[in-house]
């Protein structure tokens, strides 16, 4: 048995890196666990994007999660550097949703509209006013919303970046460490045993991502998530193509330092096999080239997938476990983790010092889809 | 519910991986799961010494089998090379086990003794023999023990040799995929649940090298075992500096193909972490000079570390479940891993089998020092 | 100035990778010069095929020389292991020239016709005996131009075992040192200038691939001769979809040991930039699926370019410099370097010896399409 | 024959990046060319210290040079970041300079009251002092020279930084191509020819490195300069050991990003050889372990070298050549071209637009150690 800490966080991403980081920064005693290397699964293979009125058009407390944590990052940005060194590669150039048929024209008008009224920057540009934006997009492009606060970050690097910060205001981090279950004192948490011994805490977090339902087999929690695969490309060029991030219905472009572009991503749900095919790729870049033809011209950089863990009903799993007080969830956060990383370090720390939190949390909450198994 | 299986393997490495060729070159159909990569851990990371008298010097049943696995390497790289395409680099020309102090000189004529005893060939050579032989070698060896039936082989190309041809032969990999219990009927094992669904068969094999114990954590079996990391470094001159293996305590340098080198091991127990450190690789540096000093002029390649199988005697686990019919494991082959994997392959067939073995396997049975937990 | 060799190579690919290797047989002592690392440009690119039959399909000094070079493998093989430990990966499972149009039937049968009177071992299959040939090929095929004897070898082991073999028979390798101009002696070569310093030889052997022409500046000779790049993918599968290899117009798929597919070629004149395309890919991915549709399932693994010295007659340049004694230029082998460098080891090393060769050389010779100029 | 440059640039290293990026702030039009792949040569393996008082401790014209060059980099900075997104990873956390020996002490002693006399910041810190400052710091450290002011970027980022920033300015960069020769018309400039055609332009700059002579043999300009290889290797831990950089006679550690640290460099003269070797790597470990003795628990990350250019006299040649008018010569900076490379970019630019340069440039000239060959 290891000393006490005040909260051992599973998982090594930037969901686990965030919530070290908000507990380190409240003066918390952390204790974090990576199975595998840091950053190394979908946080470290996600594009970054800080998609939240792009991806998420609809208002509802996903949306409201979103937009707060959206406003966090240029906060975060400071602090990391300052921490760790890393810059988080955070672009405010705004986002291109780009429609190329008449349904989807007609869909994000009403979309802007809807967002209009709700008070958010949005507009709809023509194909012309688009290209006069971006002159690298397509002719066939019909038009686009424009979301100017849409921005993005390098995901690797904020990831490492929460983590490293993490690590440098105290918390401990161990790879290499799974986790097997979970030690419980007349039915809460008491800490975790691993493969290398076990550690003593009051509080455990599981930010394991598409791995966590794993880890809760033991706790009789089954939540509803899955995995999905994502799979993308980068390429680069030495004069950047163009500086909006574009999005559209199966393909994004994303823009990053020194001329390299993200193309991403394909969704091939329920599977953990990280591989990449040559039809995901064939795809994407079919897609990319409708989007913006000139990228076939550009320098071909790698390709890598990601296994984001998604839920059954689109919300992240934010929450105590229904009947074992001290065991936290934070996973399900699909293709929004990066952007939601922020502020889901925030309310998690809120949970585990049994502080009212900023938001409510009750549609995120763990056995609202799942029966207790007995 | 997939469709049923002769046999299901949970591990790709050498010992999953030659089970699934030994079992498919008798025609069974066989699944075999990987929760990472193929040849990721220690198989990957093995110097691929053959080195059945230099390592394993006192007569006993390791002795014994380790000599039987020797003896069917010129068969396999054959048979793996028409199946596969793959080369395994086996390497015919023995292995220098190096003495740099009295007592080791004392110690290894006593070993010569028994060994030329027991029929096996093997012969002392003085520091200036031995510098004959291998020019390359330091003014303060004072002699070696000379072994010319122990090779070498490439381990990733072995490993990946037997999975292949286990392929080809019509053995289903999958990889990325985690087994996290067993399914039982009537006592006997019925198949394995994982990440991705369940799988069907009457027979499973542990083989998850030093991951197994988590395995089986689930079957009410402990294995006394524990992982061992290990360190190494690769070099490479364009002219080879020496042809034997060169074997001492605490570090051996393995020539490859090419002009290549293997420098290893550090022996650092009970880790998973696969880091190399900045002291691992001082102390190895150190060693190889004292050994080989013109190694000093060679390139540097690069550093990996591999987390090997160790248990509390010494000897591998090879055997059925206690209780459970059909959960076979195989593990615990610490060091010897590369050199015991083609009779593990054969013995732990002819288990699955339930044939007659060719050799006692009493003193690897998976009993022998755990108490059944109830 | 540096102690005399019988020859100086300038050029550390296959071409100089033979040369080197032929000479050392032959008791001679040779400095070989490369001004990156070994077996770094065209030859580590490419993917390996003896294609004798099928990319020279009409008779000619090429076509022999290409037969006469592809019968040198099979001991080639031997010798390289023998001496380096390297395996070059030959393989003999034939090759299948694909139909897709009527047109190339056409061609493809008339070629049959000629090679079949010269006496080759070739013959057509309908798409359905090439289908059941090969399970994996489309259902367009319309036929195939069926090649017994043409088959393939790992073109960077191939080089780093001419190398290598090289080495180990006494051949002195620098690696990084760049050639700048020649030493004369009345009107001889009489060594080489280098950013290292001088070396002194009687013989200099220019194997520069692409780059050799900048090399001969100074010589007064221009050849007629210019760069191609060529971008190539691979892919992995555990069980091989087919063991052929599959050429057609455009695009040919190597099955690899393992289950590696290699997919090439494009064909881009006039350059020397190595960087790959995302339109290069995309063609690449079109074509490959075309021929193999399954090929889409397969697991991405890379893609990388070289650059292949092409010249105006599309005929190699092997011969002494028309008026200056001693310095030999072996290079323009275009896509055949892999396969012709075993022959052009053979030759070179008879002009150095100022033996008669095995082959009239005439057509190969340096001065056939350039005025020197004055 | 291409268009009409305003200049053109050869070399895609950290000089060259800095004068396109200070000529298209300019508004010139620009062309770079680059024979390999930008900054891949010692720009990209420079371990980015700003060393101008740690360094070059007397005073001359070298140290103005410098601390001109480091008070630029603030500003840099931000242009940078604004124009290709790209952080260069300026720390402004000091440098200590250790004395381990008695010598050393008084030596170091003697420089801070020659920099304390000239107005720089730099006071001397006893062992103590130096350990309450730097914790990890060894025992045997007698004390060091603290210089606040010294700071360090990510070579590899401000290389691409300069670059990405021009091509986003409009200058057009060209990989892979070689400069072979100059053209010149009535004794002046007048293009380059490379091996993919000429290209015009009246201003030619030769920023080459360690490859620049080899570039200027057909001007008849002989540089009194040579390459020097450094060896490197980097480690990294999760919590810092240090911020400051740490810096001695024969070894430097420098604190990056992340947790990150560069240990570097050997001093290897006279050779263009890339390659790194045991005896480098066990040297810089040597001498590592006995600044801060912690290093040895830090995980290795990779080795690497660079190959410097210096000069008999130790200053780098910045100017025009004495008999052509219009080519320029930036080169000679052998560990200070990270550091010189801002104040070299404005200097350059002035002497290529003829105004007067801040800084008499008359030390740094090309001609003040060579004959004009004829």
């Amino acid at each position: 048995m290891e000393n006490m800490y005040d909260a051992i966080i599973v998982g090594g991403g930037v969901i686990g890196g965030a919530i070290a980081y908000s507990l380190a920064k409240r003066g918390k005693k952390v204790l974090l666990l990576e199975k595998d290397r840091l950053a190394n699964k979908a946080s470290g293979a996600a594009a970054g994007m800080l998609a939240a009125q792009a991806e998420l058009d609809e208002d509802g407390p996903l949306f409201q999660l979103a937009k707060k944590s959206r406003d966090l990052f240029p906060a975060l940005k400071k602090d990391i550097k300052e921490l760790s060194g890393i810059d988080i590669g955070l672009i405010n150039k705004g986002m291109l949703k780009i429609a190329l048929t008449k349904q989807e024209e007609q869909e994000y008008k009403r979309i802007i509209a809807i967002q209009q009224r709700a008070g958010e920057q949005v507009q709809w540009l023509t194909g012309e006013e688009a290209r006069e934006k971006e002159p690298a997009l397509s002719n066939t492009v019909l038009g686009a919303m424009y979301i100017e606060k849409d921005g993005q970050v390098e995901a690797p690097q904020l990831t490492l970046g929460f983590l490293k910060s993490a690590a440098a205001l105290g918390v401990v981090i161990k790879e290499h460490i799974e986790v097997q279950s979970f030690h419980y004192e007349n039915g809460n948490v008491a800490g975790v045993i691993t493969n290398e011994g076990d550690f003593i805490s009051n509080n455990v977090i599981v930010a394991g991502g598409a791995w966590s339902n794993k880890l809760l087999q033991d706790s009789e929690l089954k939540l509803e998530a899955y995995p999905v695969k994502g799979e993308c490309f980068s390429v680069c060029t030495h004069r950047p193509l163009f500086s909006s991030t574009i999005f559209s219905h199966g393909c994004y472009l994303v823009p990053k330092q020194g001329g390299r572009i993200i193309v991403g991503a394909t969704v091939i749900p329920k599977t953990f096999d990280q591989s990449v095919t040559v039809d995901g790729i064939s795809l994407l870049i079919e897609r990319a080239k409708s989007l913006v033809p000139s990228i076939g011209e550009a320098e071909w950089e790698k390709v890598w997938a990601g296994i984001r863990p998604q839920t059954a009903d689109g919300l992240p799993y934010l929450g105590e476990h229904p009947t074992c007080k001290g065991l936290f969830v934070a996973t399900g956060h699909f293709r929004n983790g990066i952007l939601l990383s922020a502020i889901t370090g925030e309310v998690v720390s809120d949970l585990v010092e049994d502080k009212p939190t900023e938001m409510d949390l009750t549609p995120f909450r763990l056995d609202r889809m799942s029966e207790i198994l007995t």
